[in-house]
């Protein structure tokens, strides 16, 4: 694919920390006492130092001098998303393996491409996926992947907000999980506060009990969360129950990994059976389920239960999962097929409407990633990320019911602009932080290399017994 | 909603008539003598009086002097989306009745506002539906609606390609199918052949038996084809069996729609259950099934039997029902979902891969249809009916697989330009023919009287037995 010939759309000139701006004109996306979601009409949104300091209707608004200001008229004022579980990286793997059953796309493509995984793989990767997901709205991502120091190094230049965490397998021996305590303690607080860290075991059919024990312990000690896939889908939960007598979430609870005071996120959970329920529901941490439904129907997987989940308390945070099996970053289809799958899973028409599905979006996923108290909502004290999103295209016309034109009409391509920290990270649909070119160029000249599986190598197999 | 101010896109420099077109530089997805899908890259298409007269690798095509030059660098150029059954107006309606259960969304909104329609209101709901189809690459719609002469009258005006049936009710007696009939009569072929036209009984649920046998004489009589709802859900199986001891498509075939000459257009079909199949399988005319796979999950409805109607060799043409239940008009989301909702009911991963969906988008849309010889795919002698798309986004880089990328990456977004009979119907994301902001403006005045249910009258009732 040849890019057509055109100036390069990079530039620097955004500010580099947390900013002032004022948004005006916008209708805004707000949670009411009870968390309902809600609308302001002609809204202003003031921002200083990064933070939400006042939001509300225009004539309220005090008049501010400030450096940056967004005329947003005929635009929609929405948090910014939150991709609760996802392996940036791997958007260099975009339509590596398709149409194959999940061991196969692990064993045969996936795990054998990855070894050859290099750092800077990695850092080309996640500046790709970076500008993916600053296009579609997306403010801050929960990553889980390898050579997780150029994924924080890119978070650092683009702007975004992360939650990352080093993966490890009990194959690594211990080192596997120093490595991501080591990680987890240097980057916290990283890129000005932007990057949180967690503990990042692989899963419970890659990592060992003793190895999610001593996770669980090192969580405790040093306050971090963990993040981890777990009964990701109905056969891993059958072989669990078959191999060692319990379910994944189980392991989980027996491992201590349910009672981490910095929480729990577990990613993809569609094969949480009805004896999981109390088992989560007694936890004594934190626990979220983040989930990325466009790949369980490409894998022919059940989804997540999220009503269940709901009635029980957990917050579900909207994810993609990597590219290489979601083919996009694209958390607000992820809002759409949540309403959707839900809806046809359940059989029910009016369960998961577009106001739930939008809570999902908002304040569940900002729990669900530990930040339930800085982002996710549009409020005073809260950091000023924000998308705007323009619904004065044919397809979002007219608007009878905003939440169902938000949830079921528009699409991520109508973000016109996305701002972190208040900074201003894309505006008109120009990306201010990333030079898309030149990182498409630079990885499809190592794709040959990246993709050889002659070796004969992988880094994992499928669904065994660790160790 | 408030447009922000600019100055009105919308221009008519685009000549009317069927156009000489040269496109360069992009790779053009094609058939191959199996049908399966291929792809030339660095490819010319050359158009003549609106017919594709070559399309093959740049160095092999002849320098021509023409009107028009698109350089198509980075693009991928598909044969033109066709939304097989649609109800256009009804974007009017856009979210206005949501997360209902069907009988709901019919009785207690849709039939009451619908007795409060116009020609007007219908012409703009076409003309913006227009705006919206020809910006997601949409060059030829089924409508399936009320008041059609004021879509057929869009669809001059526009350019866009459509197959139209004046809809009727037997509660409407018999002047319901006259004029039905008289559409048809009237306006095939008009528009510069853009139009062909379809008799159009709603649905066996709400016409006659009698009735429908009529509609099948006069479509023997007349060489005209029949486009008709049937078996939308599993419920109106149940009831017809339970009611006739017949299913919907039992009542097609002793009424003698499967053996009309032109063909039968059944919409949905998400209630064909297994004894239809030999129903199907020895129908003596042409048969084909339109999916709307995304009102199915909506209304939690299983999905349309997509694998069990390729086996029998029936094409099944890829569709978005009107945006009241589907929310957009937006077929390139419909051929994503039609490959992950296959994959997810038929419980397998390697069904409805990405060419699949592909060869449901192109060739079997237009087949479905009734132009399977004019259009759906970018060949000699085939109308110019072409999408171009552009891949250099981030969310649709790196490009491992092609047909991937297109089916599970890209979106209709993503359709910089679209061109019907060789005429430039949007260029660089500019639609040429429809103005979006004048149409908004007088459709959103108009709300209020079109959406007064205080009357509680209705057009018909929902899955009541007709007379």
């Amino acid at each position: 694919m040849t890019s057509p010939p055109s100036s390069s759309p990079f530039s620097s000139h955004s500010a580099p920390s947390p900013a002032d701006l004022v948004i005006t004109g916008c209708t805004a996306l707000v949670h009411d006492e009870h968390e309902r979601i809600a609308f302001v009409e002609d809204a202003a949104i003031v921002v200083r130092e990064g933070v939400i300091v006042s939001i509300g209707p225009a004539e309220e608004t005090a008049p501010v001098a400030t450096a940056e200001r967004i005329d947003a008229r005929g635009q929609v004022a929405v948090p910014g998303l939150v991709n609760c579980h996802t392996h940036a990286p791997m958007v260099a793997l975009r339509g590596i393996a398709e149409d194959l059953p999940a061991q196969e796309w692990f064993d045969d493509v996936i795990w054998p491409v990855e070894s050859n995984l290099t750092a800077r793989d990695v850092e080309l990767g996640a500046r790709l996926a970076c500008a993916e997901m600053i296009r579609g709205g997306v403010t801050c991502f929960a990553d889980h992947y390898f050579a997780m120091d150029a994924v924080a190094a890119v978070v650092e230049e683009t702007g975004l907000r992360a939650h990352l965490g080093e993966a490890f397998f009990s194959s690594q021996g211990p080192e596997g999980r120093e490595r991501s305590l080591e990680f987890a303690l240097r980057h916290r607080g990283a890129a000005g506060g932007r990057i949180t860290t967690a503990l990042a075991p692989h899963a419970p059919y890659t990592v060992d009990d003793a190895d999610l024990a001593a996770t669980a312990a090192l969580a405790r000690d040093h306050g971090l969360p963990v993040h981890l896939h777990a009964a990701e889908s109905r056969d891993q939960t059958d072989n669990s129950l078959a191999r060692h007598g319990v379910t994944p979430i189980e392991v989980l609870e027996r491992t201590g990994l349910l009672g981490v005071p910095a929480g729990v996120l577990i990613a993809h959970g569609t094969g949480i059976v009805e004896r999981d329920l109390p088992v989560l529901e007694r936890a004594t941490g934190p626990v979220a389920v983040a989930t990325a439904p466009r790949g369980y129907l490409k894998f022919a997987w059940p989804t997540t239960p999220v009503r269940a989940l709901r009635r029980i308390g957990v917050p579900v945070g909207l994810a993609t999962d990597g590219a290489a099996s979601n083919n996009s970053l694209d958390v607000w289809e992820a809002m759409a097929l949540t309403a959707l799958v839900q809806k046809s899973t359940e059989g029910d028409p009016r369960w998961l409407t577009s106001r739930q599905a939008l809570h999902h979006a908002t304040l569940q996923s900002a729990r669900a990633v530990g930040l339930g108290e800085n982002i996710g909502s549009l409020a005073p004290g809260r950091r000023a990320d924000i998308a705007l999103v323009d619904l004065t295209g044919p397809h979002t016309q007219p608007v009878h019911d905003l939440a169902a034109t938000l949830v079921h009409s528009a699409r991520s391509a109508d973000v016109t602009t996305t701002i972190v920290d208040g900074r201003v990270l894309m505006r008109d649909r120009e990306l201010l932080t990333v030079d898309v070119r030149a990182t498409v160029r630079e990885m499809t000249g190592r794709l040959t290399a990246l993709t050889d599986r002659s070796h004969g190598g992988r880094i994992q197999d499928y669904d065994k017994p660790p160790g």
